[in-house]
């Protein structure tokens, strides 16, 4: 049984593990920084297929096949896969996993995806439910320009402050106490909305809601942020992470060398022209599920704080004039 | 702790509680066989607000804090609020919720989403990391149509197998062990698409999913339908429950008197002119939380299974010439 610790954060006392990983991602990503570490990159990014949202649902597909097979699995083993993405009505996760067979349950949370459907599935765990639970989460380029801004084909011009969505999934196997990265403390967000309405400013727009859930997980664990290896904010890129810095100073506390944004991490800033960073819930996502849990599992990191950020709107909330809702969820993943 | 029992089933043991719920809806429905049971009618279905989508929000956030002020209790006391909705990126639970202030989890299971959320709030509960844990729903017809269908100015003729989206918003308040309806057995159900393409006979769609699930239920169970008070679908209207019937007598498995489904009880059949029945994940979350848990709560009804149904399709994929899959998620219900 989990335990509450202060207001909002609860420590998980079964220990979840994550027992397999994987991270699956496109073309321009694979020309980025962290290009060598994902499991598999699809240098066509219609993956075959012949739309844009169907070859996101082949990235899910692949990225839990990859998992599944990473923890010598089937499919039929798994409980519960929590799963999202940016479409409308989850589409690529419905469909991607469709031929699965596993019980499902769509979750939403834009960007933040990725630590509500880990949350869950650690839930899962957790509560007896399950003994093994997958959480994956997807975003693709070209099915999202489509769907919140313009057709590629248009060729709009991007603003500095816009971020560039990441065509990219990870994915995990969460089961029982076992050898493997564990998560310990989670902190589920609030909706934080100081009425930003620039739909190219994310991070400005997530920025709040990240600094609200970190001042949550910082006052009710007792910790600072120096205890911690690595904080992982995603995705504020530019904007957004130097606003979080700086609406945490005003509270007296100072992110360090430790600090780091998946939305940064993911591009060559001044060659690959992605403006303020990535985004997207693959861009958190994919980053986790390769790099980061890799170090994890090599002792490299031993404790860090994963804030995955998502920004609340939709394209008929911009169209009708309305405010970018913002939420962050952190998870605190240990090292065995 | 939770138990799995058989391959899909698992059994709360915690038994956590039903402690308070509410419903409301629009006129349409308020002139229902249902009408005076819902808590609260707005005649005027824009809810005074200047679009449907913010009139949504309005449903949700007056049927939240109805629930909430049954229990006497404030929104600062829940723990999670998981909730959902038809429209594209979970619109209106997010803007309806945001000011709430509660750790936020954005659900999606179609028109199945009031039992995903209500699955996930007990096991918010069940795990230890909740002591309370709100599962909210909405839909509204006229922000439905327009995302899903035509303007409603369009005037479009609708099909005989079409099902009238209800507008309408269930809330419940989940809590540890204390007096009131209580959860025992959840299964959640897998994704099944039997390859319908025709986004005006969602009854056919969703009608294999709730035979999936129910066939899973009953047989790791060991129990048969004649067991339960009420066996109720949510929304497979006429066309998608008489196939449900037909697909579980393959299977030598009889719905008899004790069964029915929220789409049919929605309306007046003759006078509403609602062809096939009612849908949306307001009509099975507003009819369950107001006639049926009255009637747990009155020991009227003792024992039920509350299956809602969803179609996890997207104008996009509709649009693409994908088929519609279906998902079902059970929750028995029972008396304290």
């Amino acid at each position: 049984m989990a335990v509450r610790i202060g207001k909002y954060t609860i420590e998980m006392k079964n220990s979840p593990t994550l027992k397999s990983f994987a991270a699956t991602c496109g073309k321009k990503e694979s020309e980025g920084p962290l290009g060598d570490k994902f499991d598999k990159v699809f240098l066509d990014t219609t993956l075959g297929e012949d739309s844009w949202e169907k070859a996101e649902s082949r990235l899910q597909t692949e990225t839990v096949n990859i998992t599944l097979k990473k923890a010598n699995m089937n499919a039929s083993d798994v409980n519960y896969i929590f799963a999202g993405d940016l479409l409308n009505q989850c589409m690529s996760s419905a469909f991607g996993l469709r031929s699965l067979d596993i019980p499902f349950l769509g979750q939403f949370g834009a960007c933040s995806t990725m630590a509500q459907s880990l949350f869950l599935a650690a839930t899962s765990i957790e509560s007896g439910i399950a003994n093994y639970s997958i959480a994956v989460t997807s975003s693709h380029y070209c099915s999202s320009e489509r769907q919140f801004r313009f057709p590629l084909q248009y060729g709009g011009q991007r603003t500095p402050t816009a971020q560039w969505t990441v065509t990219g999934s990870g994915a995990i196997l969460v089961s029982q106490k076992e050898p493997g990265p564990k998560i310990k403390y989670c902190t589920i967000g609030r909706i934080t909305d100081l009425g930003i309405k620039d739909a190219n400013n994310m991070g400005a727009a997530m920025a709040p809601s990240a600094a609200k859930t970190l001042l949550s997980f910082f006052d009710d664990t007792k910790t600072k942020p120096s205890e911690y290896d690595l904080i992982l904010t995603g995705d504020l890129g530019e904007v957004g992470s130097d606003l979080l810095k700086k609406l945490l100073e005003k509270e007296n506390i100072y992110l360090g060398e430790n600090y780091n944004d998946c939305g940064l991490m993911m591009y060559h800033k001044e060659e690959q022209d992605v403006h303020a960073g990535g985004s997207g819930c693959g861009c958190s996502a994919s980053i986790l599920c390769s790099y980061i849990l890799s170090k994890i599992k090599n002792h490299e990191l031993k404790n860090i704080l994963f804030v995955a950020t998502g920004a609340l709107m939709s394209p008929t909330s911009a169209q009708q004039g309305e405010s970018i809702p913002g939420v962050a969820h952190l998870i605190n993943i240990i090292a065995e």
